[in-house]
C-alpha cells in the first residue's frame, strides 16, 4: 500500500508528454517568419515583371501553407501591384503613368541629381512599394487572372532586389 | 524520514502546474492567424462599398482584440483603400479615376479580350488591392470619418469575395 | 535497492528544465506584436515628412530584430508612401497630385462639409494609408535612398498620430 504513495521510476516518461505536446505545438503550429528576396533584371522604363510564381515558389521552399506574403521593392524608383498579366495592358499601364508624370516634364528632382529620373521616383511614390498578399493551402489568394508585378519606373536598366517576407503557419 | 526523499502521490498536480500555464500561454496570447472572407455584390462603374463593419465584426467573430486585419480583393478590376465615406466623395473619387482613366479612351487591353474594361485593370493597379488596417483593445484603429471601402472598377456588376485575413493576440 | 523505483527529491529540478526551455521558447523566440504611435505636427498642404528614424527607432526601443513595421496614418486626408526625401522631390510630388485632383477644382464634399478639402480626401484615398515595411537583423530594408513618409493632404496645419504595429521577433 506504502508504495502508492511514490511516483514510480517506470512512469517517469508521462511527464513528459504534455512537455513534448507542448514543444512541438510551438514548433509546428505557431506562427513564424521568414525573410527571402527575388532578384531582377529589369529594362526600366515602366517594365513591368510578373513574380508571382517566384513569390508562390518560395511559400513551398520555406515550408508554409497558411498566412501571408510581403512583397516589397526597396528603392524610390519602382513599385508593386497586382494586374492581369497580359500585353495589352502592359502597354496601358505605362501609358496611365506617362500621363501622370510624363518622362519629358521638368522635375525639381533634376537639380539635385541630373539624372533624368524625376519622373519615376513620383511615379514610384504614387504606386506603393509593398503589397502584402494572403495564402491558403499553399496558395495565394489571387484572382484567376491577377498576377503580382514588379514595375520599374527608373530610366535605365536596373538590377532590383525584392524583398519577400513571409509570415504565418 | 525516508518519506521526504520521495515525492508523495497527492502532491503531482504541482508537476503540470507549469505545463498548462505554458500551454495556455501559447494558446491565449501567443500570435495566431485566421483567414475569412467577404462576399459583395457590387453595381461595378467605381461602385464604392463600406466594408468596415463587416471587417469589424470578423474580430470580434475570431476572438481576436490586438493585431491587423488583411483586406485583399481577389480579382485585378477592383481595389481597396479608406475613405470618409460621405455622398460628396463618393461621386469625386469616381471623378478623379474618370479623369486619370477615362472609361471611353483607347486601351490596349481591348485588342486581348474585347470586354470593355481596360480602364477598370488600369486603375485598379493604380490603387492596389490590399490593405493592412491594426486594430486593439478589439476596436480597428481607424480615424473617426475613415472607412474602409472597395471600389469595383469593373463596367458591370460583379460579386466580389474580398479575403480579410486577421493576424494578432 | 528499493529506492531506485522512487524518484529522489534532489531530483526534481530536472522535470523543470524542458518547461524552462519551453516557457523561454515561447518569451524569445516566438512572434510577438506591439503597438505603438508616433505624433506628428503638420503644416497641411501637401506636407511631406520624414519618419524613417522614428520607425527604426521604435524597433530598438521594443525589442525587435527581425520582422515587419506596418505604418498606418488615421485619418482621409493622409498617407503614407516612401521616397527619396530630397529637396527637388519634396516639390515634385505636390505637383502631380495638384494635377491629379487640384485645389481649386469644384468637389461635391463640399456640399457636405463645407471646409475647402475635397482634393484632400481624393488624393488620401488614391495614395493609401497603409505601408508596410520588413526589417531583420534590426535595421528597416529600405534602399539606400528610401525613406518612409507622411503626406498630408489636408488644407490647414493639423496634428497626426501615425500608428506604428510592429510584429515580428
Amino acid at each position: 500500500m506504502r508504495q502508492k504513495n511514490y511516483v514510480p521510476t517506470r512512469l517517469w516518461f508521462l511527464f513528459f508528454c504534455p512537455i513534448f505536446f507542448c514543444l512541438s505545438g510551438i514548433i509546428l503550429n505557431a506562427m513564424r517568419l521568414v525573410t527571402d528576396s527575388i532578384t531582377l533584371s529589369t529594362r526600366g522604363d515602366a517594365d513591368i515583371i510578373d513574380i508571382t510564381s517566384q513569390v508562390s515558389a518560395l511559400l513551398g521552399r520555406h515550408g508554409f501553407t497558411h498566412g501571408q506574403a510581403l512583397v516589397f521593392v526597396s528603392g524610390s524608383t519602382a513599385g508593386v501591384t497586382t494586374i492581369e498579366y497580359e500585353p495589352g495592358l502592359l502597354k496601358d499601364i505605362p501609358a496611365m503613368f506617362e500621363k501622370i508624370a510624363p518622362q519629358n516634364a521638368s522635375y525639381h528632382h533634376e537639380e539635385t541629381w541630373h539624372d533624368g529620373n524625376g519622373h519615376s521616383h513620383v511615379r514610384a511614390a504614387l504606386l506603393g512599394c509593398s503589397l502584402t498578399v494572403p495564402f491558403k493551402d499553399g496558395r495565394l489568394l489571387l484572382g484567376t487572372w491577377q498576377q503580382i508585378v514588379v514595375i520599374d519606373f527608373d530610366n535605365r536598366p536596373r538590377r532590383r532586389e525584392v524583398v519577400v517576407q513571409i509570415s504565418g503557419e
